[in-house]
């Protein structure tokens, strides 16, 4: 029976990612151009469209998340319990639908978390796929062959485009935190009914859902402060963005303190011989929340200073624009490598504190903590495509210059934010990796995992290994559609028609690329992702696939990170020589031996331009992918964990 | 005592690098003159010329490391044993110096390895430094801006990019790879001598010395056919050499057969408890000596695939020049990471074969396998800039074009070997990072190393962190010091008159600048290697070392693979554009629609050469330090092993 149920809930978790999704993108492109309309008048008004387009996003999706999920637990529980008391819970007792029926309960829960990050394997892979083909492929044959300027509508490329932002951002990135939300809320459901003090004491099992529940009203509380209060100019649109985050953050800590008293004062875990070895206290539960609500916003922090061009590092690279690509490709990498410290000792604490604290229970709260004000993190996440389209309109509907230069001040506050939001979703996904790595190896009866073996490390090594070959099939499958599409669009132009005014550009040919190339190329990362830890289990056992987990998540967690924010820096570099305001500040140009003015149509921009290119796919793409490699691979071993430990070819022991 | 005979063998192992890496740079120079001066006479006298250079080294350096190692051996045990028998093993009763005298004897003479690989890290990360501040430098400011050729004597930086050839290429190699053989003899010897069957069979103990002697006598037979058999055209230089490694390895595996017999017919290694838990026989070891040698020719022959232009990776590569510089970065990044995919494989394989063989002592002796044709690796290292740098000197000279065109091609096989080199030197510097590992556990009295625990996870993820921090680092210090050569440069170049033959550029400014930077800019990332296992250690215990260098391995390998390759794969691209004889395979040009001829001064040309811009520090200083990262932590941690167990700041237990 427990098959069936955990079936049913993956379909409806898959399902309601799909939900959340769609409203998303219907909201969004409904959004825009009211957003266009706005800003002919006034950039506050934009302001207050855009980001309010975003809140409908954050809000559908998270109570949509947890709605669902506490209706399917309240007609499971009537199921499974089925007149019976909470049963009494006894690790040492193997796992029987009788014996535990709470435990069952919440591991047939847990489908509803793998529904949820399936869809976000097609909406983050595909989509990324979908949005930067569309994207790089239109910028090289449209704009820098036919020199045709950003979302010009004789771009045959231009919808294609527009549609890519949407799926990328709004759809792809909604799937993905949507299953970290989901898979956090169920890892530590599971964790936790493994707790007789948990169970035994009325609903504080339900304080996962708890938290969450309260980040919709410290969120919703904070959206205020951003449409009522003060007024949006164009200097202080970034700045408006980041207080909301500041804001939720503390509203959440400060709410949080209520709901721990569901908890009991103190309650126990037992390790895999049922000998209890974890304390947890309220208040130690309390600091796992916090632990990771904070490292989530100083993450964002950081984040921020290595992509805003109103730090040094992006004001360098700018800089570095000057001396030619390569030093700006070079210094660009360099930048996203150094970007990586800060939030890997962030994550680390985090990881070690909620770990003493609260063993994987401790960690699932963490997670759960960092995606506390996840209505906001969504509402400033779908802001940036919906400026980035509201710009997009103006251009083609001809609109005055002033209206665009409104919409790019918009987008340009997007672009960080939208990189603090990767930050989040990557940190979130380590901590949801994590918490689901543990629970894995609590249901694959693995009392340790010891690196000091021989199938250990080789798996450990290949895990390590998984996140660049992964990244390598992302970015070949952008370069190859993106060369389809550039194939096609230079098709259209051939004969000087649409040059000329004479004809339309065929825009539905170059979307039918994009969406078949997204769906074409996802199909070998997406069996890399499932397919590994399958075929390794069935193989060597469960150990060999805590050994790729374990690898999989630390090196892919450093990849996400430099990736999305070497991407974030080279696009907000370029937005810094294209502002055509700034000099430089060390360069001098060899020949005039002076200080240059970074602007448009020089060698300087055309090397920011290459960077911003290169940074396309690394951040819309291979970046955030990576946070599905390491969620949905580790949400596949815990479904198979005890088929594993049963079944596989070779005996390593 | 034994702190004092460690230090000696420290400075013994330190001073014997340091003379292999003066006899290397000399005979370099030597050499490369007059492989200039054959090379205007035939292309195979100046080949043999040039291998016979790099040969030089090659022998110089595995025989001085083994002949000095056995000299230390032979004292020491007159010392350590001083007319005791040897002693009695039991890992129960612990280490003092009355009663493991063997077991202290080759823990002593490890300090030999960490001398190897202390100068190893200035030759790496000091020569990476210096070689590529230099080369980028005077390309950009000289050929870029001044629109001089390569090698052109009117560029004031053109000595100090010669001389960086040899400082990161000759001393810089060959202090890695002196380091690895040193090491990994040393982790055998350690490892050997905690079983009491190998130590009480006569000369059992020097199994590990005995591989790295049949090496150099199978690399010595494999030589003549270089240079005696069959004649050296244009066509066939690449293949001349790769069959050297092929021979090599064959001869050197039929050669190992005897030198089993000098051990046990089976012989035990004992776990941290005291209990025999591995049963090694002479042909078990002749396998795990066979795994390392066959997966080092494998993981060669994959890097010659991805970074020869005889190949489709980097002919798509060159092709994708054509639609600019992005495309070319960005599939050059995937190259790179799809690189990694079966050299990862061979590694981990070897990795579990050798640790199912032998435990700890199977993975130092498939480290030493794969360094067994390290004269030939060596010599084929050594070719490859002593090519390069006759180029040099013929443009310089001002000879006919055809004695450049003989020595470059030369310089191409030598630039597809150095990446094969490269390949070696990382997946051994794996494996004798493992066997450190090992050998560090054994010493900290770590039974095993369960990921699953707070300290140790978080301490995995630190660990994955430090390789992208350490390549951040690094890079910038390329950036940094490369900046400073082009503010030279163009100072030098600022009057005209050094364009107009008036005055003689000022080569000794230029060698000042790299030199200072390279030992400028090595300190953070230096303290970086050894400081980290330090305070993480005295902080947490063995158990956080543990995790840091578990997280260290397995991440940076594959950075080092990635970096090496992409960066050898740009430079062949660069090359296979630049030979002005290929037409793009699927590329239409958009305008005249037509297959495009790919030929120096063309945009696409332009596009290669940043790749190659970029690729130059990946290749050359950041991806080959991270050997030294990795094996320099695991001996650090090794040396104060037994400290941290003894003394750290918080209890993690």
């Amino acid at each position: 029976m427990g098959q069936f149920y955990t079936t049913i809930a993956f379909l409806i978790g898959g399902f309601t990612s799909i939900v959340s999704g769609y409203v998303g993108m219907r909201i969004a492109t409904f959004t825009n151009v009211r957003t266009t309309y706005e800003c002919a008048e006034d950039i506050h008004k934009g302001f207050v469209v855009a980001y309010r387009g975003g809140q409908v996003l954050g809000f559908v999706l998270v109570g949509l998340a947890l709605l669902i999920l506490q209706i399917i637990i309240i007609i499971y529980k009537a199921i499974y319990l089925d007149g019976r008391k909470y049963g009494p819970v006894n690790p040492k007792v193997p796992v029987e639908e009788d014996k535990n029926p709470i435990k069952q309960l919440f591991e047939t829960v847990s489908g509803y978390g793998l529904g949820g990050s399936t869809v976000a394997l097609f909406g983050r892979v595909g989509g990324g796929i979908y949005t930067k083909a569309a994207d790089v492929g239109s910028d090289l044959a449209g704009k820098n062959v036919q020199g045709l300027p950003e979302d010009s509508p004789d771009n045959p490329g231009v919808i294609a485009d527009n549609v890519g932002d949407n799926v990328g951002d709004i759809a792809g990135m909604g799937a993905d935190l949507f299953g970290s939300l989901a898979e956090s809320t169920c890892a530590a459901l599971v964790v936790g009914s493994t707790s007789d003090d948990l169970v035994k004491k009325e609903d504080a099992i339900y304080f996962p859902l708890m938290i969450t529940g309260v980040g919709v009203i410290a969120s919703f509380l904070t959206t205020f402060l951003a449409t009522n209060v003060g007024k949006v100019t164009k200097e202080n649109v970034e700045r408006t963005v980041k207080i909301q985050l500041i804001v939720s953050t503390l509203l959440m800590a400060l709410m949080t303190i209520p709901i721990i008293f569901v908890l009991p004062d103190t309650f126990h875990f037992y390790d895999v011989f049922g000998t209890p070895d974890i304390a947890c206290t309220r208040w130690k539960a309390f600091g796992c929340v916090n632990f990771g609500l904070w490292s989530g916003l100083i993450i964002g922090y950081i984040t921020e200073v290595y992509t805003s061009n109103a730090y040094s590092p992006v004001q360098n690279l700018a800089e570095a624009c000057c001396m030619g690509a390569a030093p700006n490709i070079i210094l660009g990498l360099a930048l996203g490598y150094f970007s990586c410290i800060i939030p890997i000792f962030c994550i680390a604490f985090t990881i070690y504190g909620s770990f003493m604290f609260g063993g994987m229970y401790g960690i699932a709260l963490s997670a759960l903590g960092m995606l506390g004000c996840l209505p906001i993190a969504l509402a400033i996440d779908g802001y940036g495509p919906i400026s980035d389209n509201a710009g997009g309109i103006a251009e083609m509907a001809g609109l005055h210059e002033s209206v665009r230069e409104k919409t790019d001040k918009l987008d340009a506050a997007g672009n960080t934010t939208a990189a603090i939001g990767k930050g989040f979703a990557i940190g979130s996904a380590c901590l949801v990796s994590l918490a689901l790595f543990g629970a894995f190896c609590t249901r694959a009866q693995l009392p340790g995992l010891n690196v000091l073996s021989a199938i250990e490390f080789s798996s450990l090594l290949l895990g390590a290994m998984l996140p660049y070959a992964f990244s390598a099939f992302t970015m070949q499958a952008v370069g190859d559609a993106a060369n389809e599409m550039i194939a096609e669009i230079s098709n259209q132009f051939a004969d000087g028609l649409i040059m000329k005014g004479e004809k339309k550009p065929n825009y539905d040919s170059c979307i039918a690329i994009s969406t078949k190339a997204s769906l074409k190329k996802m199909i070998v990362p997406g069996l890399m992702v499932i397919g590994s830890p399958l075929i390794l289990g069935a193989l060597f056992g469960p150990n060999a696939v805590g050994g790729l987990l374990a690898g999989c998540i630390v090196s892919g967690v450093q990849i996400a990170f430099s990736f999305s924010n070497t991407g974030g820096a080279w696009d907000n570099a370029k937005k810094y020589v294209e502002a055509g305001t700034h000099y430089t500040k060390n360069f001098i140009d060899p020949e005039t031996r002076q200080k240059v003015l970074m602007k448009k149509k020089t060698e300087c921009h055309q090397a920011a331009v290459t960077g911003d290119t290169v940074g396309d796919p690394l951040k819309d793409t291979s970046g955030p992918a990576i946070n599905i490699l390491i969620k949905l691979s580790a949400i596949t071993s815990l479904v198979f964990g005890s088929f594993f430990n049963k079944h596989h070819a070779f005996n390593m022991s």
